[in-house]
């Protein structure tokens, strides 16, 4: 229970902080299995920012896919130490500045976007908090010019100048109320369903759970591909006859091809309705998703990407060049909210969907807060986001989900805490499960994920 | 002194590692200072892999700025062990798909190029040992056939095919022998000079660095750039005095400028005759590029980038969309001399000389090897290299420079060894230096290089 510091108008000085390593053995249940990542265990490095306020924290965290989470914490460990003896509002008078200065110094060689979401969104909570808001409300209550000042705008101007995102926003503004009351009824952000696909999952898997979906009220569906055409078509096949014609079908095969065949293989999937596919070949590669994209437009099929894309550069290009057909913007490796904000405003700009990837432990609770501000405040449309069922029990803020449709957080902050319970088993190594013998055998192998043999059809 | 392993033809196996952390204090002399940069400790995550053979081991080291080179040194304690154990032939046999394999698993979620570099290098550094050649030497005696095989090829397959790499190699192969000759007489790889241009060189300092530059035969000279038109036009003038009017001027603005910016301050330049900028923009923005060097070509002015570019993907990219005049490619960021042979061939192809980043501690060493081999082996066509005038005495094998080029390394492995005095210095936190007051002084400075108020012209 987070007290209301709204009534107390306080300003927070930064005094410390502690930094968790948590690892969820999610590889046991196939969770996030994929044509390049064949286990991945979803894991955290976690930071609490403690202050001289009784009972305020600033909590954030960044993901890993679970070995290395050790150098994603020594980096936050690194970075952390910036904010200490800082009050609040010395941070956030400027928030544009000071997220500039943060991604500079020394450490800019190394490019530490996931260590400095971590740093940054624990701000961006305890802002909230004192505020007495969730996140996703803090932000779609600023005004144009408040929202403008948060962003650091250096290396998009030619595309997106400050002028032309207030602009933007003012026009937004209009009819901001109309969809704040759609997110308060719960009605504002669709989900779509990934937890049914997973590449690990059997047949029998895949069919209980597609049902149990449609039941939810889900109507958009993702599935991994790149097995195979036959193995691809019969899963495909199996969604379409439980989902129904109207049913919108996503693929993803998560950067295994090169371009020449993406191009050469999806076509040969274009009578099952795809509506994308997703990261068809190296996420770095702009010219090439563009390439792919003019060539599978004939056929019905758009391409997405963004899960691995690190900054509004990118994202900048991926646009600029036609690239995409969604924006699958990460909360967990852009460099915080200050970052995800310019993304949303380009894609805004562009007219392509904000739909952020949410595919692994606890990014459903972060991302719940990105795509509300972004239907509010933003984009002004409604788009989907990513749903997966599995570990909303190890957060004190459970992203909550009914009738196709994801519930606006009411707890002020941005939803990042993680039990007690989850600690006393996840963390790593003392935590009991990595203590196990099950946990110290994954732990001790050093190639951990790496397939055997990898599927490409290149060398 | 190396042994001569290669008479004994031994199969070493991976014993075990140890992990350095190094860090050379060199913002107390302005070196490697520029816009974005004001003060960086040139550091490296070094790492020595030890075998069953006497006397023989694997050295490598990835570079970082200094603050944070804890993280980079994490990031290749996680990744180490993935080798220990192995023979030296079962990871070179195949190295494409050892390169491949090495940079999936769990760890790719995190792009970990910084550490793999470091580590695929020491295996490198130990194969060129066991063949008693230098590294260089090494590559230029492969065969066409051996060369494509250490490449993986995935995700450039729509610019350059095996196939096609072979056909290039071969045909250069005809006359790789005068170009050996060259190498051997120490006539293959130009300098260019950018010690004389550091951002924090007063001019008095500028104009002896200069002179002395000239005596020692260099024709080519960086500066940096970016503080302002009436400074930038002095400081080149500076250079245009003393060298003359045959010199070649590049200059370097390290990421400060947004693109509009870029194109409406350069041209203001032109008169002083300049090859290129550097780092206009964003090291990410590829199509930014593109359009800076369309509107700069009228002027004379050339585009160059590659210190901050991670991998051949976003390098073919830049060639694809012609936006470079150089490849800058740094021998600490592509993850190892495996990709870096790739890059060397996608620029060989159309036709963009290799322009190594060379400006840290130790880089000179590193790419002295690269430059060579692309010389000889690949691109055929004579290219110059950064050279740096600090921190050789650190090597046991230091680059050597004389009539205006560097002379072809000689010691068997890729010249990656520091000294026992200089770890006795620097190795952080117990080396004498940082034991001193001075040093604790500057390790405990969380923003470590960070501009107090940094000069983009933008927000």
């Amino acid at each position: 229970m987070v007290s209301n510091f709204a009534s107390q108008s306080v300003d927070p000085t930064i005094t410390g902080y502690t930094v968790r390593d948590l690892r969820f053995p999610t590889s046991l249940d196939s969770i996030g299995s994929d044509p390049m990542n064949t286990s991945g265990e979803n894991a955290h490095g976690y930071i609490v920012y403690h202050t001289d306020v009784p009972g305020l924290e600033g909590i954030g965290w960044s993901f890993s896919n679970g070995q290395g989470n050790e150098v994603l914490c020594a980096g936050i460990r690194c970075l952390a130490p910036r904010f200490v003896g800082r009050k609040l509002s010395s941070l956030t008078s400027d928030f544009a500045q000071t997220h500039r200065n943060f991604l500079g110094g020394q450490t800019r060689f190394m490019s530490p976007e996931l260590a400095s979401n971590a740093i940054l969104n624990a701000v961006w909570d305890m802002w909230a908090k004192v505020e007495g808001k969730p996140l996703w409300k803090l932000i779609a209550d600023f005004t144009p010019e408040q929202l403008v000042s948060v962003i650091d705008f250096r290396y998009i101007t030619d595309e997106l100048t400050p002028e032309q995102a207030l602009a933007w926003l003012k026009e937004k503004e209009k009819t901001k109320q109309e969809r704040l009351d759609l997110a308060l009824k719960n009605q504002a952000v669709p989900g779509y369903n990934t937890s049914v696909g997973w590449l690990g999952l059997s047949d029998a898997e895949v069919e209980a759970g597609l049902k149990k979906a449609v039941d939810e009220g889900f109507k958009h569906f993702k599935l991994k591909v790149g097995l195979g055409l036959e193995t691809d078509r019969k899963r495909l096949g199996m969604v379409r006859k439980v989902a129904g014609e109207d049913a919108v079908i996503m693929t993803d095969v998560n950067q295994l091809w090169d371009i020449d065949f993406a191009i050469e293989y999806m076509p040969k999937l274009a009578d099952l309705k795809l509506w994308f596919i997703e990261e068809p070949t190296s996420p770095d590669d702009i010219l090439g998703h563009a390439r792919i994209r003019k060539a599978l437009k004939p056929h019905g099929i758009g391409v997405a990407t963004g899960e691995h894309v690190n900054n509004r550069v990118m994202f900048k290009q991926l646009l600029q060049a036609e690239a995409i057909d969604a924006v699958q913007l990460d909360a967990l490796r852009l460099s915080g909210i200050n970052e995800i904000l310019s993304v949303c405003l380009l894609a805004a700009k562009f007219g392509v969907p904000v739909v952020p990837h949410s595919g692994g432990t606890g990014m459903p609770e972060l991302c719940n807060h990105i795509s509300h501000f972004d239907f509010v405040a933003i984009s002004g449309k409604q788009s989907i986001l990513e749903y997966t069922d599995h570990c909303h029990e190890y957060f004190t803020d459970p992203a909550a989900f009914s009738s196709g449709h994801f519930h606006a957080p009411t707890a002020p902050g941005y939803s990042c805490q993680i039990t007690d319970e989850a600690f006393a088993k996840f963390e790593c190594p003392q935590g009991s499960f990595w203590q196990s013998e099950k946990g110290q055998l994954m732990l001790n192998d050093p190639w951990r994920g790496c397939a055997a043999e990898q599927t490409s059809p290149m060398k």
